[in-house]
């Protein structure tokens, strides 16, 4: 199975798609979102798994947008717990550090460690948390580490300062897994659709009652922008619901001319009440 | 009147902080939305005009996150239809140019025309439209231009070579007027509120259903992480009510054990469904 991700070896991205492939897979590394799509499009990869919202930051709107352009299918989720580690030389100690590399979402989530036990480091950012780890190694310099993910150090081979140094310790990321078939697990119990109601006013909320009457609950209610309809918006919605139900669900909203796009139809174990 | 604005003189900002204030300001130009807030709530600006959503682009999520952060009111809004420019020196002929320069939404907004019209230009990312003219002049070479709007080129003295540039037409952006008073006019007829709903399945539909009850019209609504509590979410909500109505409405809310924080009351005079 070749498994198209963003970043590099050692990244998140890799630690989601072993947890779902198992670790007998080809990565297909790359550097941006877009190219992840494109390369699963293209054949270049059979599968991809890409992050699309983190408990701190929010959602990746890039990635919403991608799979409003694309055709891609969703098959499956992935929840990670994110635990942060500063990565560098055995030789090196922390409070000399001069520059600490990562990508800007890790650095903001690691300040308050940072500014404790590093004050005079310079934060740079860099594409790619793993990539920073990279760029360390390649810089050879001891005064310099990086901030990645555990596995990012055993692929490099550099050595752990520290870990789970997030200000923040309940920091998960979800990850979709995407697909070009629509493959519908029987016992799929989710669904992330894309809604547009008319311009009537009410219509979202009208659009909601449907779910709310049905006792579906919704796990997620996002809005991108139409790009020829300034001020009108899609609503990308995650509800739990599937098969029968869920072809019942959309027969209701299109009759009040809700236009609707699934995006794909999965499994979810999680019990996001629970302390994940 | 000090109003403070992300960006340089000359920029959208600008424009938008004159269309509300008039020509007889003075401008605070910060950096970034972080320190424009900054500078409204230490008294060094008395009102602020920021950029909150772009019809094309989408929701700008970090301006979301300080209105929570912070204690200040929006007090109006500001519509404007976009047009971008190609800003750069009389003698510059535009298929020679090698670098053209501005903010990354503005060269996404151009890029059909760019790649038409200056194949071979190398686009460089800048903070802001204005700033990256003045870059320009600096510079001082006629192979480099840059995007911005045209009261960037009436300020730094630079040409437009050519102007309407942006791929699509229909590209506004919506600003919000801050302050640190909360001052709701007598003829208020919108309101933006945050809306943390309880954790019950089905929670965020009963409480738009109370909206749709009350025949009021949703604006906006957009989700933003909670912190602390992964996969929960606030919501910030744009509604035409204002005044009692909007009192009943949030009674009825709290009922539901939402809990609900007003960003302000203000008058909205733009038909969103007229041809703006």
């Amino acid at each position: 199975m070749r498994i198209a991700i963003q970043g590099e070896q050692g990244s998140f991205h890799q630690v989601a798609a072993e947890e779902w492939f198992g670790q007998n897979i080809e990565l297909v590394c790359c550097d941006t979102f877009d190219a992840a799509f494109e390369a699963l499009q293209s054949g270049l990869a059979d599968s991809a798994v890409i992050a699309i919202e983190n408990s701190l930051a929010g959602s990746l709107h890039r990635v919403y947008d991608l799979l409003l352009k694309t055709n891609v299918h969703i098959v499956g989720e992935i929840y990670q717990h994110i635990h942060q580690c500063l990565i560098g030389f055995p030789e090196t100690s922390i409070d000399t550090l001069t520059r600490i590399y990562s990508q800007p979402i890790a650095l903001a989530q690691c300040m308050n460690y940072l500014s404790r036990v590093a004050p005079n480091a310079k934060l740079v950012e860099y594409h790619d948390t793993s990539a920073s780890v990279m760029h360390v190694k390649e810089q050879n310099d001891p005064k310099f580490a990086a901030i990645a993910g555990k596995l990012a150090a055993e692929v490099t081979g550099l050595t752990i300062l520290d870990e789970n140094i997030e200000d923040n310790h309940r920091n998960f990321t979800r990850f979709l897994v995407l697909s070009t078939g629509k493959n519908i697990p029987a016992n799929a119990n989710k669904t992330s659709l894309v809604l547009e109601t008319s311009h009537k006013p009410g219509a979202l909320q009208a659009a909601l009652k449907i779910f709310s009457d049905m006792s579906l609950n919704l796990r997620k209610l996002e809005s991108r922008p139409i790009p020829h309809e300034p001020w009108h918006y899609q609503f990308f919605i995650d509800i739990e619901v599937a098969g029968p139900q869920l072809d019942r669900c959309i027969k209701a909203l299109n009759k009040q001319d809700c236009q609707i796009r699934i995006l794909g139809q999965y499994v979810s174990n999680i019990d996001l009440d629970a302390d994940i």
